[in-house]
Order: structure tokens, then C-alpha cells, then sequence
């Protein structure tokens, strides 16, 4: 029988990743490049696990996104749902070609 | 969004427009899809010209260039700047081919 080139699936917990996720980056939802809808099901997702609260956080273009998530989940799922905190705020990142440049940033904290 | 086509200097005052701004309308930009540097130029001389307060409204990809304009203004003229209300809201629009969709928007107040 020929070696499986898949890995098998671990009985054991797996190790602690480098970046161990601490109690607030627990609740935060990165928005990206990817539609908003699977930003709303990671938010919704969140807090039916019982999150109290949801962090949004997004930079450059994907801001819009942030909150297309925000509305979406207080429209179609969660109708009372609160936003508690707006931060707006300028990050420090490396271009690819290696020059730093200042990108805004937001960060929508919500709570159902 | 349509570029409103320029009008002639006008040497009379011009008559009232059939959407006279109010005086919450004066205080406010309406953010677009020009370079975010139009829109804090726009906004630093509404504060150098006596407004209090100024209201950024944008909708769908140019919310984050509303957030740019802020940060902006922020960094580089108004280092005090105080950021007194964002409302973050969803808005029915009538797309191209006149059906009916909704689209994101942000008002961000500010005062220096």
C-alpha cells in the first residue's frame, strides 16, 4: 500500500501557535480582500459561541467592507444589535517595494 | 455620482439653488471618488473659514477615503482635532440598470 500523502488528522491538541491569540484578539475579525458575507458569517459565528462583543478591524480599502459587515449583521441578523466604539486611526506600513507608508484604519467594536 | 458641470464665475449673487443648503447642509462634504487630498483641502477651508463643526458623508468604496480625509486633516493640520459622532447607516440606492440596491455609508463629524 502506497504512503497517504495526506497527513493524518491529530488525536493530540495541536501545539501553540506563534501567535497565541489573546482574549481580545479572540473577538476580532480581520477584514480582508474576501466578499463581505464571509465576514458577516465569522461575526455572526462569534457571537453565537458567546462572544459579548465583536471587533472589526480594517485598513485601507477594506474599511467600506468593515462596515458593509457591520451593517449587514445589524440588518439581517442581529437587529438590536450596538456598536459601542468607532476608532479611527493612521498605521504605519511597508510598501512592497520597501518604503514605509501610512495607511488609515478603522475599528468597529459591536455587541448584539 | 455625476460631476456637476462647472458654472460660469457668476459677477451677481446667484439666485437660490432648488436645493438651498440649510446650515447643517453648508458644514457638509460630500466625499467622492476625487483624491482624499481634495477633500481635506476642502475641509481645512471650511474650518479656516469659520465652521465649528464639519460633517464627511460617503457611501459604498468611498467611505474609506472619508476615514483618509479625516486622518488626514487630523495629522497634518488640526493636530486636535475631535472626532464628535460617527453614524454608520445603509442607504436604499437606484443602481444603473434601475433596480433597487443598498449601499453603506458613513458621516463622520468633526470638530478642531
Amino acid at each position: 500500500m502506497e504512503e497517504p500523502t495526506q497527513q493524518p488528522v491529530e488525536a493530540t491538541p495541536a501545539p501553540a501557535p506563534m501567535h497565541e491569540r489573546t482574549g481580545a484578539d479572540r473577538n476580532t475579525i480581520y477584514i480582508g480582500k474576501k466578499n463581505a458575507m464571509a465576514y458577516v458569517l465569522a461575526t455572526v459565528t462569534q457571537f453565537n459561541t458567546g462572544a459579548a462583543e465583536v471587533k472589526l478591524k480594517a485598513r485601507g480599502h477594506a474599511i467600506s467592507r468593515a462596515v458593509d459587515t457591520e451593517e449587514i449583521v445589524k440588518n439581517r441578523f442581529f437587529p438590536g444589535l450596538k456598536i459601542k466604539q468607532i476608532i479611527l486611526a493612521t498605521e504605519e506600513v511597508t510598501s512592497e517595494d520597501g518604503r514605509p507608508s501610512k495607511v488609515s484604519s478603522i475599528e468597529i467594536t459591536i455587541a448584539k
